[in-house]
């Protein structure tokens, strides 16, 4: 294997140094958490699966701190995990004349799992959990709509008849949003999965919902674009259901959100009208931006049907780096340096702090990049047109950074494999830090410069009360921060040995009011689902919940969409 | 002056030419189009003043094709112009005591302008008039709230009082949104205008809605940052008012738009509620994105009163490239390679018809960069972090479209002055359209492979109708395209030497029915206003219009917002 490019201090200069590496190469696009003994489904083309994505292992910590269950072990019903939630007695119980109705509009056996008029529990289950094996709902129902039209009809009918309906895509949330709580109906878009258009002048694709995005991607690729979302779970999850949870992901700081990117969106309301705003310009100043209410909505107002998304063209060079701090007010100098030395080739600027370094060293067996310790770790990706420039730009930053001390060791990959096995320091994070039993997790936006006072103060918390140490005496091994320090957004993790509820009462309500001191978000990029619906209060106050509320009344007025959710907290 | 960076074909090198500029410098900043006897209102700081803008140029259809008024002539009143619109009566005449409320609440006379109860008729006509001469209001008072609480009190007593209210930040549209049709109460943003904070790690600048675009522009130059958008008015313009008309511009197609760019947003509704969705946050998933609806509504459902809007660091090298092509085939193939060469660097692409550089030469009496005629010109803007790699990249992507024969001929400039000697080819053009008299504008969307069809269809139609020829027995002098290729951005522009009853019936409604056919918006980056209302089923469906109503009912129950405009028409 060639060696690591690697950055000396003082020399202000690059030189090859003998790196080893021990440990096997962790493929970027592969899933990147399946745990030993965690459930797989199997899939066919374009059914829903299990699959791992980007922040994975999330064991609930109402659940216990254990790792994934095993596949012998049932999984919980959300009706048990949260007693509180009751069947909202409004809606119609499933009968044989209305899965009849279901079959005379799809037609095919094919297009409906039905436990009603036989027995399809075996069938039904993917759909009714989550791939966490965290959710589970009680649906007898799973139709799978071929067209817009048929959307438009299933949604009608459910609305005049008061049938809950639970929207899915490629059913790999983290926030259990896309399984249903009690027998609401699931409308899987599986089916929905032609890519309409693809203009390579504009870059504009035009797809149905039910795509998947690494199929989207590649088709792309093949057309020297990219599409401007990626993320762990991009092998499974589904285009229309990336814009109805608006996902960040790992491309965000270079191409934006999907509020900027989606340029057009086909939906369906509960009513059944097809909402066709599918513009294919990049400029439309013709009144409200009405899209715009269903990015993020969670399914909660109408059901994505198709987008209309500008992609830009692929780069042609990456490279990537990756390297050791002394603090966090150098890894903010070195991400202003980042963004002036790397501007518009930046495509990645990743937070690890030592520690999380350290677990996922003595979890993985790994070793890391760096020989010394620091506190800090970040990962540097560029992506730009030409491979030259952007090295030469990536060492002339790294010189830079090195001299003035902002950054105290270094490390550039020198090809495919080792850039691979760089990212393997960040994305391995999750994962490993399992190792110990399971994790406490928080998906949080804060503003930049206070970002990581908050591990230290959960940290603090942590030791005065007793509840951290290296041995089996302590419930907590050690409290953690990494994430994608370009949107400022912090997963601050906590590895336990053992569930304790001492544990969780330092944790909750503290993390939330933290979080709600500083205006940030309870949820950055997961979305709020039935695991963060009862927190909005943190990020959003009551005239801001009002407003979202009269959205919801205006446009599902009976409810039926994706309830016990999102604002129902 | 340093020769301009020539490319010359088949050589497949750039060489050196001797090229001579022969006409004055044009400031890229400087207002683009002010036009010689254009009354210009004299400005004290924050006062709202005319300025030119990037479209400047758009004499009314319906009131002839003349150039601008003279200074000395009245501006026609819109409700003159229009005389289908009637005074709504459900709305309050202004009394005496409404006008002492509000001297009441705002405490001096800076902050009124009082027709009612002294005649201040003078000093109102700039909040009456928009800065084209083009619309006039009746407003007999203008209130300039210093504060959000100020905004909440002015709104709250107008919906309790059915006053009508037109927001108004620089007053620098162009479709008449920002000036009263009737006696609606101006509230003017002027002196809300501090900058609130700025984060120069993540770029964040939180800033108060009145504050001028090129006073934010600046004060982020200083912190190495740039504010994402750019327009010829930014001399005048305010943040808030970019926001709320969703001001497109010329960052567009590097920085994208208002939706991905402005993170949060503070809005006052008519019935005095503050919304406070002023997020710092990149990422924040915890329900609608409601600031979403406020940015493009044009200020008919609230008053925005600040913004939180996403910056990304300044550029340190720009380049700029003009070059001849043969066909609208060969724009495409060069757009496509310079987002595929050029990639991140791009920063403008674009497109001029060789019939409006041949307009703006004869009018300007300027030469064009490239002594050889071409059917097709297109401009290229690079900006990026290293100055020696962009050139490299502009010089390599040159070298190939000439290669290939795209390009037909180029210049590259080597200087500040050439730089803005080529823009002025760009910018020059709508100011000097209007040589002959008055000129029909357009300003679309259409997909970027049919954009240049409707240029030739119009011109097509003028010619069967006669319309069209080089002395003055024919009332149309050409047919001329040219706008922001990269945003599939056209500006289709009909130079006229009179106004002609026949020529305005050759353009519409064919312009909006060849849009409507191929899904284009009819106002891509200026707006509905008034002037575009009554257009507004061109591009949108029942469907979609009856949405907007929706929104627009909920926000605004009593339509006191911005009347007569919009959805109205």
């Amino acid at each position: 294997m060639a060696p690591l490019h690697r950055c000396v201090p003082a020399l202000r200069q690059i030189k090859a140094a003998n790196f080893a590496f021990n440990r096997a190469a962790i493929a970027r696009t592969a899933p990147r958490a399946v745990f030993a003994g965690q459930r797989r489904f199997e899939s066919s083309k374009n059914e829903p699966t299990t699959s791992a994505t980007s922040e994975p292992h999330q064991p609930h910590p109402d659940t216990g701190a254990k790792g994934p269950e095993a596949p012998s072990r049932k999984i919980k019903y959300t009706s048990e995990s949260y007693p509180d939630l009751k069947r909202d007695p409004k809606f119609a119980e499933l009968t044989t004349e209305h899965v009849q109705w279901f079959k005379d509009l799809l037609g095919n056996e094919s297009a409906i799992l039905d436990g009603v008029s036989k027995d399809a529990s075996e069938d039904i289950e993917p759909y009714n959990a989550d791939w966490m094996r965290k959710y589970k709902g009680h649906t007898k129902l799973v139709v799978k709509p071929g067209s817009t039209d048929e959307v438009s009809k299933i949604l009608k009918y459910c609305n005049d008849n008061m049938l809950a309906v639970v929207p899915q895509g490629g059913n790999t949330g983290l926030v259990g949003g896309s399984v249903p709580v009690f027998d609401e109906i699931v409308v899987n878009l599986a089916r929905m999965n032609q890519i309409r258009s693809f203009d390579d002048v504009s870059g504009i694709l035009v797809a149905d919902a039910g795509v998947i995005l690494e199929v989207a991607d590649n088709y792309l690729a093949e057309r020297k674009h990219i599409f401007p979302l990626d993320l762990g779970a991009k092998g499974s999850c589904q285009i229309g259901g990336n814009v109805a949870t608006n996902a960040g992901g790992l491309r965000l700081l270079r191409y934006g959100s999907m509020h900027g990117n989606v340029l057009g969106i086909e939906a369906v309301l509960p009513d059944g009208t097809i909402v066709n705003n599918l513009s294919k310009l990049r400029k439309d100043n013709t009144g409200y931006d009405i899209k715009q209410l269903f990015i993020g909505a969670e399914g909660t107002i109408g059901m994505i049907t198709a987008i209309s998304i500008l992609c830009p063209q692929r780069s042609q060079a990456t490279n990537v780096a990756y390297f050791g701090l002394e603090s966090f007010e150098k890894v903010q100098q070195a991400f202003s340096e980042a963004k002036g030395m790397l501007g518009e080739i930046l495509s990645a600027f990743e937070l690890m702090d030592g520690r999380s370094q350290n677990l996922y060293k003595s979890a993985s067996g790994n070793s890391l990049p760096l020989e010394s310790e620091h506190p800090f770790y970040c990962l540097i990706e560029t992506s730009g047109s030409n491979s030259d420039h952007d090295q030469e730009k990536l060492e002339s930053f790294l010189e830079h950074v090195m001299g003035e001390e902002i950054v105290s060791d270094g490390v550039v990959a020198q090809d495919q494999t080792q850039f691979k096995e760089l990212w393997g320091c960040r994305e391995g994070v999750p994962e490993h830090l399992g190792h110990w039993g399971g994790v406490y997790k928080y998906d949080l936006s804060i503003p930049i410069n206070e970002m990581y006072s908050l591990v230290e103060e959960t940290r603090a918390r942590m030791e005065k009360a007793g509840l951290i140490g290296d041995t089996d005496d302590y419930p907590v091994v050690d409290v953690v921060g990494y994430g994608h320090m370009g949107d400022a957004n912090l997963h601050l993790n906590v590895p336990t040995r053992r569930y304790d509820k001492a544990v969780e009462k330092e944790l909750e309500p503290f993390v939330y009011e933290w979080v709600a001191k500083r205006s940030g978000s309870i949820s950055a990029e997961h979305g709020l689902g039935i695991a963060k619906a009862p927190f909005i209060g943190y990020s959003r106050d009551e005239t801001m919940i009002k407003l979202m509320r009269q959205i919801k009344d205006l446009y599902d007025p009976k409810g039926i969409m994706n309830p016990y959710k999102f604002l129902s907290g």
